[in-house]
């Protein structure tokens, strides 16, 4: 049984790791952190905890939950994890931050793409990329992970075989992305308003999201030369879920076995990443609530390329779940503990 | 570890039995029948349950699954169950039955409103009604189990108290229900089509809904005197959820704190109906998927009436939540078991 | 060809207004009033308004405005428009104020349901409640209209009849409504976020819902006695829309056909309400973005009871539509100028 | 004022073209075509049109139909419109066909893609493809005029100019498409069910759908040359509207501006086609209800490619009011007759 501390427990990826670890049978949250609740019961933010927890929300206070707890998670804005850390909260506790603050090994590209000045520029070499079905190892040993974006996670994963292989053009890879709205946040913008996406559907950040130097760094890492990608989000009038679709030309002449075969000698022994059956094209609502990625892709010998397609839960797979899954590395515990509940449907 | 079955598991009553259970340690499901998708694999109607379930769906016999399995549930169209039954299979197997079938003691009743001749009206008397907060008792020795239908459970209990205590006029009830469409099944209907129902609200069978004369009998039993109500049922484009709102007129002068010990004294040791604070309203999203009913009042002194108000998911505690909850009590099993998960927000 | 202004253009009542008066034969808006965007082109707020609207924004001058155009439209909050008006700005220009400072004739009653100190009750008295239906007359010669609030236009319009003809016991009247999310303005609320409205139903204002005491005076006007009501609203995720399911207690034996008569001898030449046929409930999606309402009942000897039902546009019939057709009865257009296109489905 | 026929008055978007021919001035329907619901008032089909439209359905039977009217709208599946067309009919009445039929030049392509046997190859050729902004000249004088699909119309005028202009490599190009659930039309299937598509997306017809041809004959004029693409289309949970992203490289260095010029002078006269300003990014939203297409596009220099973006109504432009554009041309009417709304939002 460990203790757990979470700063930023009241957005959306907070909440979803309190679900989670309500469900999980070696931890126990003892800091439900809030700057904005500050000593109001959490239940009264999020009334589907009302009798499932009685805390009040506190401060943030790192220091003082590193000598509390055994890991704490950070789902808070860019920034705030890297501002707090430092050598002596390291040496106490395990840190799983959902910012952006650690994912990008190049401070450069970090400071360029989040117009921000990184406070801790000291641990991003240490920090490990969460990513579980593809650092597992580094993972287990890590002191500081970072919790790889929702977007990164269901673009990586479905690709990341093709090019590891060789299969596909790095350069040619054009993702197309969709997102559920709680991908936004909790925060109260006119832009985030039901009246406003509902009914909608609209490209964001063309050519300019923050995820794209996240995406390429692990492509890059995956082909083994420098890739730069086109993506492209949007935002769909749903609560959950990311789909990817993402095109690449062929390098070679494959027929739908062998890249089949590919996906699976990646991923067959993966309990979260589901390669579809031919022709079953992934969706959002097959995996809600899990921690499920589904993937798939089907050749075009008209045009000679690949369509690659990916859906997962943005909260789950892509934030929380992934979050608990770094957790369950951490400590030695089974990677699915808490994990395991089969996707919610309709 | 017992066996089960269930007739009907492609429907959304069904699946969503499906996926409870494969959180629920003391069960296996032997048998997945469907009388649209014999010999299909599972997972292909549903592929949320991909990697989860390997089984193919089967045709409906019960009289096979009796020698099989330790309970069947029937989560079928009306009259299936009536026209199954025998006294032959009840010997041998527990049956929780999700249609009305066995809700109504008055087969005169349920042969009115349902239009159907009842096939079995000798298993009428036995079949136990099962609302697992009024009749725990009863249920734990029944052989079969009539599952309470989704308006009628967050109508009852939502009301119950008050009328038992007599501090509301049973005939002045009027309930306005309000439900998400998963309750209209998964039939191919034009009207329960993606752009008939998104951005709309209806009320539907107007002073005709069959579970009227359902509520009616349970608000009797509750009240000790035979009571008629107003019932009227609105589809609202959203996937999952019941809002009960009731009216009644309040038999005598009241305190919040005199309505609020009442509600509490019948349901402070109840896991699954939380009486909430204050002037919190009950919200549907607040209970998704899970087996949670949450229930509030607030009394209007201008008008001297109460407004009842209850909130639930319709296929958890309205229909496959409310199902285990008697299997568990069936089989002494904790009446929590698989049906502890914390609801999903957003 | 009239001059128009709008104060508060930039909310979905004000931007209903100008939608419609683009339609609108013998109008000019001249001013678009917007304290949150001056000096911005309106087509930068709503951008459906790209090349059919130039204009920009412009503070709130009701002085100013007084001698530019011939009516002033307020789509503002409550205490805006009795803080502006004056006998000055009345000699000069008609007002059409969409909030709910002129429409409580006891400016007592409003102060205690609005928590508002009012600015100018010299002018309730002369001010007409613009339910067109009911006042066409007095609205004809009126210099100050105040337009109805949405949930007393659909309420009223379905209950008047049937009180006014004595048919119905007035309190015994319960009002279940439902309202789409744009009743709830444009304001950057957690509460109107799309994951937060979405997958949802609630009840809100019970018991305490500043509607309640319009809907009390204009049905006390009907019925020739003071009347109160339960006037429930509920929040529904769709975009627009007001649904009414009203019940009340039969004072007489009557037929369907008798009812029927009496709704349609009320409506039987109005344009924009609409008594449908027997037994079909009335649906928001069939009056979408058209001023119509649809209005229809069903009686229920079992309680005596009589259920009546209305569905309209919000932001049509509700707000912006109502405040074009009270501008036509004020200045002679035809009644249904620029209001007669037909609801858009799906 | 000329008589107009609909076949498949009763889908989504023969529904939506009696909608706006309510609105036209210059036009009488006569007859209500729809097999499905002979002999059934159109209004009981679609409640918005009670009291708009008294007229029954009427049986196919174009024979009879070419000589009451001066028009025939086809709002029906593939392969009706060309089973029933002869010289006799074309002879007596213009054809508008929404359907595929005559809208592919090349009959095996055609037949390959829709397997489907041609029924009328012989008026193949002479059929205009209503595009009414590249055709407008062969529009006016022809007979039959192929309505463009949905995705093809939004795709077309999105991309046509830099490839007409030579500004884009053809072969490069990436569509990537959502539309809305009412281009699935109104047939009841499970997979277009309320709670099938809500809280879903997903990809679907990858590398398969039957507008890829028709798109890439479109592009191969603009261009000059033969033109395969990469078109995969999404099912959003809306009613209306399509999104396209579409991707190309760039054949030589070109700056927003270049770029921005060559879009404003294809359409700078075209009133139902919206360049927007720079970096706002088209939004279905903005066009709902209207025949408005939105374009615009971000040149990513990271990648030497351009994204290419329109949104429009996939029931207006991309069917009814296309068709209605391009009848308004047959018969010399203003061209924008019946189709001068404004967008409706939210």
């Amino acid at each position: 049984m460990i203790k757990v501390g979470i700063i930023g427990s009241t957005g959306y990826a907070g909440q979803e790791i309190v679900r989670l670890l309500l469900g999980h049978k070696q931890v126990e949250i003892v800091w439900f952190g809030s700057r904005s609740y500050i000593n109001q019961k959490y239940y009264q933010v999020y009334q589907n905890m009302f009798q499932l927890v009685d805390a009040i929300c506190l401060d943030d206070n790192m220091e003082e939950l590193a000598n509390q707890v055994d890991v704490i998670f950070t789902a808070t804005p860019q920034g705030l994890c890297a501002s707090l850390v430092n050598e002596e909260i390291l040496k106490k506790v395990k840190i799983i931050d959902l910012s952006a603050d650690f994912r990008i090994k190049d401070v450069g590209t970090y400071e360029e793409w989040y117009q921000l000045e990184h406070q801790s520029p000291q641990f991003i070499e240490e920090a490990v990329y969460g990513l579980c079905e593809i650092n597992r190892e580094q993972i287990k040993g890590a002191r500081l992970i970072a919790n790889p974006g929702c977007y990164p996670t269901c673009s990586t994963l479905s690709i990341y075989p093709l090019l590891k292989e060789g299969i596909i053009d790095g350069n040619t890879v054009i993702i197309d992305a969709k997102s559920g709205t709680s991908g936004a946040g909790r925060g109260a913008k006119v832009d985030n308003l039901y009246c406003e996406v509902n009914e909608n559907i609209k490209a964001y950040g063309v050519a300019s999201h923050r995820h794209t130097p996240e995406i390429e760094e692990q492509l890059s890492y995956a082909a083994g030369y420098p890739i730069h990608i086109n993506f492209t989000p949007h935002l769909v009038p749903m609560n959950r879920g990311i789909l990817v679709t993402a095109y690449a030309s062929l390098k070679k002449d494959v027929s739908y076995e062998e890249v089949k075969a590919v996906y699976d000698s990646y991923y067959e022994n993966e309990r979260f990443v589901r390669v579809l059956d031919k022709d079953v094209c992934p969706q959002t609502r097959w995996v809600e609530g899990s921690n499920f990625v589904d993937v798939n892709f089907k050749i075009d010998p008209r045009t000679n390329r690949i369509v690659m397609m990916g859906a997962m839960d943005n909260l789950v797979k892509g934030a929380a779940g992934q979050a608990v899954q770094n957790m369950n590395l951490l400590f030695g515990f089974p990677e699915t503990e808490g994990l395991v509940m089969a996707p919610v449907f309709p």
